[in-house]
């Protein structure tokens, strides 16, 4: 359930050679090289805690003297004033990587505070997934990615060429749902499912003649939900995406949708409150 | 104002490589490479656009034949349904480029957007900033600076090269505001302004003693402004920051602070709703 | 059906590096500035041609002024004698350029030729594909699919994020193919297929009962095919796979199998015979 | 005789971000992450293996817990069903480095193999080196010059700055073999030889004459070596190339040529049979 | 006071690839790979030394069996004749680095000592600072910024973003001293200090009035600093900069400027003599 | 006689990051975006120039709208108020890139300077080359011996790989320089020359025994040079090395060596006075 690793390096060496890359005056200017010191990461408020590999890798590339002891797995919750981890180390290197491990953190279990949210709104018993979508910050989608599924949820296709998603766009300049299914199943490879978003009952209808793998229902009514299901009839996945509310959830998941993307998850989840108290 | 062209290349880059490195499966498979199209970045609320620059960045690493026409400069507010800038090229390319151009353009206007609510409470007349913190997404500072920037708001340092800022870890290991002071002073460029953060009136006297340039007032209640700014007399700029709210700018502004940094602005800003329609 | 841009830079980049990244002392000596030339590129022996936007590429990357004339597009058949592209331009850029843009012309044509004998050995009506498999040269790969798919084959998944693949190893670490089938679907996103190999008919019936998308056959003889089609009864597709030769490609496809992927493809194809021919 | 450090390290990097840099979906789900196991890197039929460091440095990179225990050198031959090294560490680990092992190991293993078959084809004896060439595979040229001397083989030039090599183009452009000569000496450095390439006993005479330190003999026919050789009498070494096949390597080796040097080492070795066997 | 170690790591990565990248033929066919020797980095002149951390990243990069002894600190007096540090490790990687670690070495050790030269020219009593200017060798500003500290000196500003510096050039396109400063203010961060560069007593008025925080003399006689440090009174720092000798430094001192900025410590300075002795 | 395009992009990339790599705040500030200018690169004292191909990449990668005119060809002699060059564009731009061009011209256009004097020592008619070595700027070594080149000198062997160069350590490593070049040339390429350095006329005479291509008298006192002369026979060039002062190079020249190199040529040449007059 980890972040790759090759991308996590990647990710953390940009983050820190943005902020520390050039160094940083005041503490060695004030912190004496020998001094060591022990800090620990501590909820301000209830949240999912999404950070512990991150935080590892921070002082990994930084200074290797510094020891990571985590107290929980990413994706537990932490109450207000608990500790996620405890870092012992020279002090001037705690201090160098403090804020880019801590904006990795609180931006990271924002999502899997939100994300778990919306899994928690899911009717006990149902199988509905919540995923996340494409809409990530960029640079950054491997590890929100990760932070969705530390709060519970599933992720969507990666990249564009994860999968085939046919958009109306696709359809306008293919002739049809019909040809551009045909068409983007002759290109893409065997392995590669072929998703179809619609946005009415006749359109649904063409994707299934078509032979989607999963429909994607855009921006349908609450009303609707219950006819496209049985229109469906488990010829394929049903997923719902188009600006869903934590409110909505429920209701979503009792109409038997499979698959509901929240776009929000990722790209407007708040940092949640964590601070660094030094012992 | 713009952003460093160096650094937006590199950013746009990565995020390019993220969603369409490997290529898009679908595009290709549905949609003729000789298909030109046009296509209208428009809000679907009102807000203040940010993503000029990167619209152009983005498909100029994609496609050179890719036109972008903007119709309002960065910075400016956009009405709801209001177009900021059209794009004219092979369609093939616009779909590419589409969701990588309006991840960066939805979430950087969202910090423009409140960024300018922030400013518009100032009162008028007072010459009171508000600015951004270090507390930026990993590996988008120099962007969300300029975000900042667009949204009438002013940038704080850089990264922990840029000034000198001591805090309570750096005044715990010097032995005092005076030494740490005096430690940094001898260390850091004559061209680096001193910055101290104190979270009482005594510290603060201490830290002006110390020939601090600027005091940051870190949680201060709003009844101790006024003492504060009385005590300091011209003598260093005074800045006032942790959890700001914008109910509290005006009387924080009225009572003669200098700077006010808000953190919220880069890490808890919602994404705006921009959308891209095709014509 | 191109090379993805971003990947076609690198790879180019890092070849021009290796081979006249110091420089070429020979014509920069001999060759006078101002010389211009033109050169063919031409086919020693028959082959199906695959370079040309490499060919451009390498040229764009070396010298903006060489123009890149083509006279057929990749995955052509070319004959004899033939030339696939004409280069115009100063003679010294040509010089640089000449060797790494045949070491990749050559490769991708030979595998694009190799491949071409495998799609054509498949009797007249089938639907069956042939694929290439990840056995592909280390940092070529997108180079190597595309090459494929020029010789009028298909491409498997990209790599070890875009589908699911149950190999033996992760049955016997999981306790059998119904629960790594399990554990896959709830880990993997609701785009991603499920592939499973499976070495023999049991394996075969346990993996369609676990809802496999698709049946790899490893090594199954070739009298065991009718009775597995029979088995799987359209409820997955049935992928070949194991050292096929281009002798049993006919066999195989009359026998109702959807998929053949071959690892030669890619891992074991011959340099065909280009060469540069100077007007 | 190893692989530069600095280069092993970017060409493998390259390798694992192409296969396992977005993760490996199906081991994460199906292997738990306390697993451990060992599996040997078996000969499926008579090589000379050339992968033992490549293999380290992929599972360095991958996962330091992984043990490389290698039990022959680069270099040696392996028997049918012979292991060259066993691996040690977690499942997962093993999992995900195996196919960018196996890629490397089979390519660079049929190098060495072909390689010492044509050196085993030289007459005792005699000093006659048989060489590579620049058509190797982009990006890995110094891996292929590894195995090509795994093989007993020698190196080529390894770059256009390598040392000076005038070819036809050089001599049309230069006004004649002398005065390419003399331009190429005036340019080059002292430390570099310069390499005539000539196609007839009188461009033979003349690169002589202008002193070349190696000649080129380009598609010679058998019997014209011997007046070559003569007519050289000791005053540079004398290489031959031009798709010289394996049957050729013993005539052309009497006939007293220092150098021959062989494209198809590098662009048509087809990779040999090596798999993994767990254990 | 060390030099960042995201910097150090990436510059000497450069370094290493552009002399050993490709390997070193004669010390790996010349010297056994088992043989383990010891060497000391010696001073052929007296001289002050850096080199120390720089020595310890290339061989922790080429090999981390050597062992790297330091005798002094960076930014000691070194006489002719001693040791700055010791290795201790395979011979084979000694010789891969010498030459790399002594570039890097002979030429910070050059910038220290001159800069340690400027710096004891100053009286004693005196608080004026001796500081470099951005006229740095590309590609080692961190380093050299480092060696100027090693020598007793202070940095300027680092590069065109970490202070406003008002020229003439900027004086110009923006209508006098006083808009220029105005707008630069307006721009900047609160948190950057303004200089302004001024050529006459007219123009130094005019930078006192705007608020300049540092002026900087161009090019003042000697006998105009008096009247220039009483026209300041305090009221901002006094740098003086243009082609400042050695000889000039005390009286400069004496005047009561507060910092010489001079180019020639990173421009000019020559490398000076260190060896490798081997033992 | 250009620098490789490759190399030289990617220095001057780095040299751009870091000092506009962040923006230039005072220039964005007072100089508006519309104002273009003219700026002149002109000679503050008698020089050969160096660094029209250098200017030219610093533009075009900060701005392609930047013109660089160029009026002399890089090596000429540039008299006191000369100009190298006029460079045409946005005001901005020219500001943004002033210090990294001239830090980069001073610098090599100081190694033209003073290798020129170095060849200008030679007595006419003598064919003895002036040579760099190894003792290079980290980082630029390819544009210092561009820089060599364009006073006239020659260049050294490039790298660890580029020959053989036998010195006392592997000597003493191999048991004499007898079996320390044969196995050189026995691991060594064809096409690489062996360089032997000797302090003794007994180690010249094992030396040429041995076969070696170039000799390298290091430190040799001017009155041994005839009998070295002699002994050597034209059986191999002669190179002298070590700290050799322009004073001998007539001496030297004129006892018939074939090679003087000079390490202070690129490790301390002082930077050459160059500025920007704005028009």
């Amino acid at each position: 359930m980890s972040v790759p690793k090759l991308t996590l390096t990647k990710v953390v060496a940009v983050a820190l050679e943005e902020d520390v890359g050039r160094g940083d005056v005041t503490t060695e200017a004030c912190v004496d090289a020998a001094l060591t010191s022990s800090a620990r990461v501590a909820a301000r408020e209830r949240l999912v805690f999404c950070g512990t590999e991150i935080a590892a890798e921070v002082f990994a590339q930084l200074d290797v003297r510094v020891r990571v002891e985590p107290h929980v797995a990413d994706g537990a919750w932490l109450e207000k004033g608990a500790a996620a981890l405890t870092l012992h180390g020279p002090a001037r290197s705690l201090l160098h990587g403090e804020r880019v491990m801590l904006n990795f953190a609180q931006r990271l279990s924002g999502i899997a505070t939100m994300t778990r949210a919306f899994v928690d709104a899911l009717p006990a018993g149902t199988r509905t997934r919540i995923t996340d979508t494409r809409k990530t910050t960029p640079g950054l989608r491997a590890l929100e990615r990760y932070a969705v599924r530390c709060g519970g949820g599933h992720n969507h296709r990666e990249d564009l060429a994860a999968a085939v998603l046919i958009k109306d766009n696709h359809v306008a300049a293919s002739g049809g749902v019909t040809p551009a299914s045909r068409r983007a199943r002759a290109r893409a490879a065997h392995t590669s499912k072929v998703l179809c978003e619609v946005d009415s009952m006749a359109q649904l209808a063409e994707a299934l003649e078509a032979g989607a793998d999963i429909v994607m229902l855009d921006n349908f009514a609450d009303d609707q939900l219950p006819a496209a299901v049985k229109l469906v009839a488990g010829r394929a996945l049903i997923e719902v995406s188009g600006r869903v509310s934590l409110e909505r959830i429920p209701m979503i998941a009792r109409a038997g949708i499979d698959v509901i993307s929240v776009g929000a998850l990722t790209h407007s989840a708040r940092a949640v409150d964590l601070g660094l108290d030094w012992q």
